[in-house]
């Protein structure tokens, strides 16, 4: 895959990308995808967060053009990903889009999102992995930008916990919350997503925890059983709240839980 | 996750899921996923073919009620997994709906299909393998099929041709057609999308080739040099001319590059 | 990839992997893997069960041979897919080596394994799908049979229920129990794996789980707490007790649990 | 899961981990995994490079012990995350034994790998992603180290270019490359192995490449034809090399083509 270049030694060689189409079937979508580059993240009030994001960058094609120019995508990597953040994520995408010729296009990527958590009782400080993704998309005039964040949490089955003369099954969940966000005086960033999913679930995790704090979070999720469909309902009450503030647009919550006494995941959605 | 009953015994047991919600939050897909179950698909017009299906199945939820009745998908499972095909997916779908009391929802599965195919000059067979998905979804008076087939092909880059004294780079491609069925006179079956991808690559794969045959695809695939755009194209006006017959009523093609001269995957998308 | 044929119409095509080869290294293993093929698998005092599984098929190369005759290892899968199961692997591994004309080599396959297991008040059926998976290898007159079975179970933390004063974390955790097996008078089989798991585990998981069912498996799950470490110690008394009665030649037992509270696994592992 | 405390608060608490156990049956290795951790690697010569990590952390544990302390290992990492190193991981390795009173264990992490390659024409340069992993084990006074990368390259088919009037299949392959590393005066290191898959490979791969390098690499690749076993052969003859030189004390090389004229890989191994 390659591309037009305006490098004089090029000139000798056929441009087979930059040939006239005639079958006149524009293209949505197209670029590249499962490219992996070391990022720098800049959120809102916090030191700068170093990772490892994975990229798809696409845009649109006319009918009348044959290929698009798939280096340009990496030439903008090199040029913009250690300097990321949701602050000029709408500007990067449409120095995107003039880089391609396109009129609109989508930006997306994930990347693991590391937060230093404190045990609950003991204060022991420890790394909590979340996952972060962004989608940019639209045409260059009319951008938009939705933040998806996966908090894994611990779930307790409501109806176990009633019918059990003790005990009642739980297991790890996967919270995804996607939302529309919008460039407001008082963005929505990564944490306020956690800190919902967090305080819902039965309980949130923790990379260490000593038994004091192992004692606190399982007698927390016994305290506080969900099924996978409470757990949605209560992530989408505080995404509606977010909505009603006009700090997010819109959003998605997808609930997944690995089911402790099954083989397979309950799952519940809900979109606002 | 567990369900109500009407069996006796449980008339003691407390029946949480039924009880009333007081959040009023509807909920958009309720449900169980990633289930495996052994299947026998009737494709029409040939032997029955086994395989071991994903299934995804889920429904929507009023506001007043808690929780749905998890137990039945699998029921429902134990009672059809050995009969389904294209001929009854939407009353089985609508049996599902039934068994949980739910306006709408969606069941979607996966499994491996398998082509008992002959190499192009030596004519031995082997299986190859492709991808089947099905996700059936709407309200159960208009019900909604939608059939994709990931199609593995080889691609060859013309720029890389055009440019070169002599070779071109060549990967392997994954070709995504996704179509909404129509309940038709003559539906739209596997082998049928199949065709289109295949006919339409650099070249198509198989499970065993001797050098005779390998001969044949390697220079078929010389001859016919497809950047990601036109075998997306290419595989579009295939599904734009099975929508002019009726025979679909949309469709959305994907096509993903495992490119062998880089790491990434080159990728282009059009729906119609 | 291709191969060395007798067919006439091939003897002036070049034959570029029987040359001889001047590197003086021997390849300890060549072949072909990640190929899916539809099976059916005999599994001693059962109605054969189809599945799909994927192979991994190689042998050794002799120091002077350039290359090996991949298409062969297809040729086999078309001629014995259908007709698996313990009492003829090593006859059909033999076979493959044979074809190949290799003195040594390496045959493994894992697929989806189906148990129809009654849930254990309400006796409602369900299927519960395992993993199987298979490994022959070593040299023809001294071929060694290893099988390896993936249980997926409930596992309740005893530290969580000793210092809590109520409920318990647990979670789903993959028990894999890996034997070497013999050609013995009663040979092991999959089914005698996943009840030394199903048995040794805080509890079993089902499909379908109705309220009754579901009160006896919490239930169970908080009177048998384990650690991750328990868990292996046990099941690996059972095996070491299979291998006493000259069952098994020898084991190795993995246990991973999904933690509930941790977005990390706890692992454990003992060989014997 | 959880741990033994000297922490006064925590006397009264049961501590079950501590017990004795009485099956008699000690454990090879029992900790955590799929731990992801930020980390800063620091290679010889080179500034450190942030990357994140897969973690798995395992010691043995005695037969009279019930249980490890989990958290002692991610104090671990919270102590050494940030300063990771080939010249340092025998001693952090030890420390990790140390803190868990083990006589021995395994030590094994993996992450993505940034190279900043210079395109073969052109000159322009763009990040390329391999993957790194390292193993330490053994006991506290003769621990192993084992270094393994993986390297994505090109793999052209010579059967396929001698039988064919023109051109040739080629495709993404992986070339793993695993080292048992010695504390030597120089010690190998990532870029080492990684020059020896992409000088063997029928052409390396970049991220960006403008159509004169698209040239180059198309044209090399042809020029420099390789079967799966060719480049284990010569893959296996650099590694012999280092070995003789004692910069390595032992090694494993598996070469997996992802072939672009069928749907599953070609693989060869050699170790020496």
């Amino acid at each position: 895959m390659n591309l037009q270049d305006s490098n004089p030694d090029l000139l000798k060689m056929p441009d087979v990308q930059s040939s006239e189409d005639t079958r006149h079937i524009a293209i949505e979508l197209v670029g590249i995808r499962s490219v992996r580059y070391p990022v720098m993240w800049h959120e809102q009030g916090q030191t700068p967060q170093g990772s490892v994001a994975e990229f798809s960058m696409m845009v649109s094609l006319p009918a009348e053009q044959k290929g698009t120019h798939m280096s340009r995508f990496i030439a903008w990597l090199e040029d913009h990903s250690q300097d990321l953040g949701a602050h000029n994520m709408v500007a990067l995408y449409q120095d995107m889009l003039t880089r391609l010729h396109a009129p609109q296009g989508e930006l997306s990527f994930v990347m693991p999102w590391f937060v230093h958590k404190t045990a609950p009782v003991s204060g022991l400080k420890s790394m909590m992995d979340y996952q972060m993704g962004w989608t940019i998309s639209g045409p260059a005039d009319l951008v938009a930008t939705e933040l998806e964040m996966l908090v894994p949490v611990t779930s307790l089955c409501p109806c176990s916990k009633a019918i059990s003369d003790y005990g009642a099954h739980n297991q790890r969940s996967h919270v995804t919350l996607r939302v529309k966000t919008l460039a407001a005086h008082n963005p929505i960033g990564a944490q306020a997503l956690i800190d919902i999913a967090e305080k819902q679930a039965s309980s949130e995790l923790y990379g260490m925890l000593k038994r004091v704090d192992e004692k606190q979070v399982t007698e927390r999720a016994y305290d506080n059983p969900k099924f996978v469909e409470d757990l949605a309902r209560d992530v989408a009450a505080g995404l509606i709240a977010l909505k009603q503030q006009d700090r997010i647009a819109g959003f998605c919550v997808k609930v997944e839980n690995f089911e402790s006494i099954h083989n397979h995941s309950a799952f519940a959605q809900i979109s606002g």
